[in-house]
């Protein structure tokens, strides 16, 4: 009720929006960050025509598309929103690609909550988007002094907020956002404006009905009296809104080149983030959808590879990886294919972010590099140790670990076919090419790297920790005890028949990983395993102490997890299965 | 060396810290937010006498208190950095707790990097702290114009920085970094202003050596001719600085009182979120140093009981997250348990910031409420599904989760007592009391809550989905099936014997969670099962497809998690092992 002028007008006089082709490109958008208006968002869109009273009536109900708060099982909405603070950043990307990779002059409206400008993700959209000078976005700041339990930090008080977005390089208006006549001004203002527009709109929450006007007590309750409330504001009305449709979008072309795939040789050493480089940078070329972000650490990720052969379609996100993230969703839904890099470390920083992403059905595609201990002497705060539990408790999500420069690129491959939230993680240290640049590897699959056909054991990594497994296999085989070797590369979906088979076929299982014990490799074969009901030991060896500075091959003994290790606790779990 | 200026002036002329006692109460803070200039910060131990040339050489080496970045491993280090962003937020906690809590008048200084203001949790900071009036807090902004891949968003325009500053309430001076008397002038008017103050020093990169000053490429990279650069800057020198000593703390009294502790009666429903709120408020009383934090949403998590009784003690953060659980961290560094709640969901906002507290030992207690598609119609933006896999993966982390209100009293009073990063998951519903309110549940701990002494199969659950199982166990032995149930409430750390003797004893576990399946109670069981080498089957009943809005009731049977499925599953478990 606090927006339901501002949205009014916008509606009204300036939304261009075909309700009835939401997959028109020229569409403008419209982004409701505070998702928790979702009674107004659906009311607009039944003032619109784009749906009837008995689904309007169906909120929050099961089954119903009008959920408690929007997600783009509605086709007029892009993604989903609720958790505050996400929508103005993805916004930011929506924005960018419109602005910089089509040419549009679509405009992106999003309709912001007071409370959320706490969320430090709020301040990374500002200040990218000043920075990206965005003049297609206009937040509308719905200023009602309310939050959920009490009053806001700044109440009615715009002033500190509209200095601190006109720092960020925004044209700022402040206004009284029950006034039709100040907020079409203002929306004519802002079109006008070269830089992004922000409106802070001072509201009232309840507004109209006296019972709950600028009322605290009231966030997210049913009226108590609602007729009465009907009444006073004006009576049961049939509203309804001819919104203005958009002109046809403006073709625009992105060249595709015949690039030559990346391969490696067998004899050469190459680390898997450097791979990462070489094959985006070949998938820009051969796929015009293909855009890159990075967190500031290009050089580093080797994102910076892409960036030297496709400027125009890289994205500098600087360190602020919840607007990387955020960009990457804006972008994924104007059909671009979004890869966003960072320390694997840092994209916990964005976490809530691709949560969100898989409730927005997103198509994003995330690198983490410097991942584990075997990072080295930068120590603990650098290194992902987390982020195969974290990512792949992300609804849909793919994580894929690669050891080898070959199976990156044709991972990579993969990942950008695959439709939805994948993960990549990308070893700091270079190691030795294992495949052939020819292999095939696929999501869901997983590779025998060594068997004699007749193996006691089974040794299962990925990444760094594979390499430390085919040294442990030899130092066994020298011992006389045939390893089993498996490249768990798609960690999900996982390959369990191959699992399965290993279990069956050998006396014990082996897991190594350079991640915490929780989450990874260790419980998704544990899982399989569980759920077979299958006898065959599984030792789990993985990161268990708080690890320090050092070399990476240190490091990895004093997690217990190289090559030394692995042979003591196969000899150790044989010995409990008396072969 | 862009901030060794800063710094020198600093250690000469300001700090206030005794480096032989470090526990000193009244020794101001010094943390460096951009821990990556932990050679400066060596060095300046060593300048000032903390330490020796061979420990400051010993850099980066295997088992060297030196790493990388800090982390409290040194007695002078209050919290790890070297996740940007950082230690700025960690700060605004420590300077709420010294001037709120204490009366303390040490000063907090904070070395920040420029490339690091583009995180968004910086501002949640200046945010918080401009609305605190923490004139306690000086931040150091060391504007060295040069990232980690080269220019930042600003390089050296201070303006739009100082602008969004001073915005927030902030006293800001701009700067000559490497003008020495500007530096000490800057520091004295810091410290007569009576608000937080924030220096942006323009500085130049490897300053003093011609070889590397203000040039790209040479971030975290040694000197190709380290000889000449010392010689340049004026030859091998021992220089040492006297540190100005603090004085005596000031005491200060919090008061105790001998409060009853909240009790449940069998026949109540409560839920879970509701007992935190009395236990919260409860432990407040009879522990002086517990605090709590939330964000924004104490009417919902029930922190707001904590409020209403210790408002000295209660610290509104606003929808910050990444602010709250900083704060959490900073507090205690001194001492205070910082209890902080929000919705689990939001939680996953300030991820990076509790994998890095558990990097620096923190002593901090989380609460999420409103976990899982048990909260119903608000849809899926706004359940938890991901934060068991999540905080399970941080490490040294406990992770709680309460069918019943008497014993969500138990194991919040547990997590006063242990000292690291526990975390309790809350339930939004209303639940039966199961337990006595005299019943003790530890960390570490399980409950069978039923048992025949024979029985077919295991029904493993917490939370909501207990309450599932024993429903489903009432079913099961109507139809002849005696079914064990057992409260798993501690899912880290885990029970592994009554785990293992369910799989001993009866012939089949069922385990359900109102969380994906992965990385969770599933999985959890699944690890203790495949590592003792059981052969009793595991099935997982957890969420695998994406929830919507409704009640409670139908998304717990959509995603099979209730009675029904439990049932089911029971039945079909048994029919493969052949009871």
């Amino acid at each position: 009720m606090s927006a339901a002028d501002l949205m009014a007008v916008l509606f009204s006089n300036y939304l261009r929006y075909d309700f009835d082709a939401p997959e028109n490109k020229a569409n403008d958008h419209l982004v409701f960050s505070k998702g928790h208006a979702s009674p107004l968002l659906y009311s607009l869109y039944k003032a619109a025509g784009a749906i009837d009273d008995a689904e309007l009536l169906s909120f929050r109900e099961f089954g119903s598309r009008m959920q408690g708060h929007p997600t783009p099982e509605l086709p007029w909405v892009d993604v989903a929103t609720g958790s505050l603070g996400q929508g103005l950043p993805i916004s930011v990307g929506i924005a960018l690609a419109a602005s910089r990779l089509e040419g549009s002059d679509l405009r992106v409206w999003v309709l912001c909550g007071d409370s959320e400008l706490a969320e430090g993700s709020m301040w990374e959209a500002f200040e990218h988007a000043g920075y990206a000078k965005l003049k297609n976005l206009i937040a509308v700041v719905d200023v009602n002094r309310l939050g959920q339990r009490g009053p806001t930090m700044h109440e009615w008080d715009t002033s500190s907020l509209a200095a601190r977005a006109a720092a960020c390089g925004w044209y700022v208006q402040e206004i009284d956002g029950h006034d039709l006549e100040a907020i079409d001004a203002a929306y004519a203002a802002a079109l006008e404006s070269d830089k992004p527009a922000a409106i802070f709109a001072r509201t009232k929450k309840g507004s109209g009905v006296a019972a709950v006007e600028d009322k605290d007590g009231f966030h997210g309750k049913p009226l108590d009296d609602p007729e009465a409330a009907i009444e006073e504001l004006g009576g049961n009305r049939e509203v309804s809104v001819e919104v203005a449709k958009p002109g046809e979008a403006r073709p625009f072309e992105v060249a595709r080149a015949a690039v030559e795939r990346p391969s490696y040789e067998s004899g050469e050493s190459v680390a898997t983030r450097g791979a990462y480089g070489d094959a985006l940078a070949w998938l820009g070329s051969i796929d015009e959808r293909v855009v890159a972000l990075d967190g500031e650490v290009g050089n580093s990720t080797y994102a910076e590879r892409f960036a030297a052969k496709h400027p125009d379609r890289f994205f500098e996100m600087y360190i602020a990886e919840q607007q990387m993230v955020a960009s990457a969703v804006g972008m994924q839904t104007r059909g671009w294919k979004p890869f966003a890099s960072s320390f694997g470390a840092f994209l916990s920083r964005a976490y809530d972010f691709v949560r969100m992403g898989a409730i927005s059905a997103a198509d994003i595609k995330l690198c983490g590099s410097h991942v584990g201990v075997s990072i080295g002497p930068d120590g603990p705060s650098q290194m992902a140790l987390e982020d195969i539990a974290s990512l792949r408790a992300v609804f849909g999500s793919v994580v894929l670990y690669p050891s080898d420069p070959n199976q990156t690129v044709a991972l990579l491959d993969a990942m950008r076919e695959h439709h939805g939230i994948s993960y990549m993680r990308t070893t700091r240290e270079k190691t030795p090419v294992i495949y052939g640049a020819e292999q095939s590897f696929e999501i869901g699959g997983s590779e025998v790297v060594r068997s004699s056909g007749d193996d006691a054991i089974t040794l299962i990594a990925a990444g760094i920790t594979l390499h430390e497994s085919l040294r442990a296999a030899d130092a066994l085989a020298e011992k006389g005890i045939a390893a089993r070797v498996v490249d768990l590369y798609s960690v999900k979906p996982v390959d369990a028949e191959t699992v399965l088979a290993a279990a069956k076929e050998t006396g014990a299982l082996i897991t190594v990983e350079d991640h915490w014990a929780e989450g990874g490799i260790g419980e998704t074969v544990a899982g399989v395993l569980a759920e077979a009901g299958s006898s065959t030991r599984l030792t789990r060896l993985a990161v268990t102490e708080r690890p320090g500075s050092g070399p990476p091959e240190a490091l990895l003994a004093a997690a217990g997890i190289d090559a030394a290790h692995i042979v003591a606790a196969a000899e150790r779990a044989l010995d409990l299965v008396g072969v």
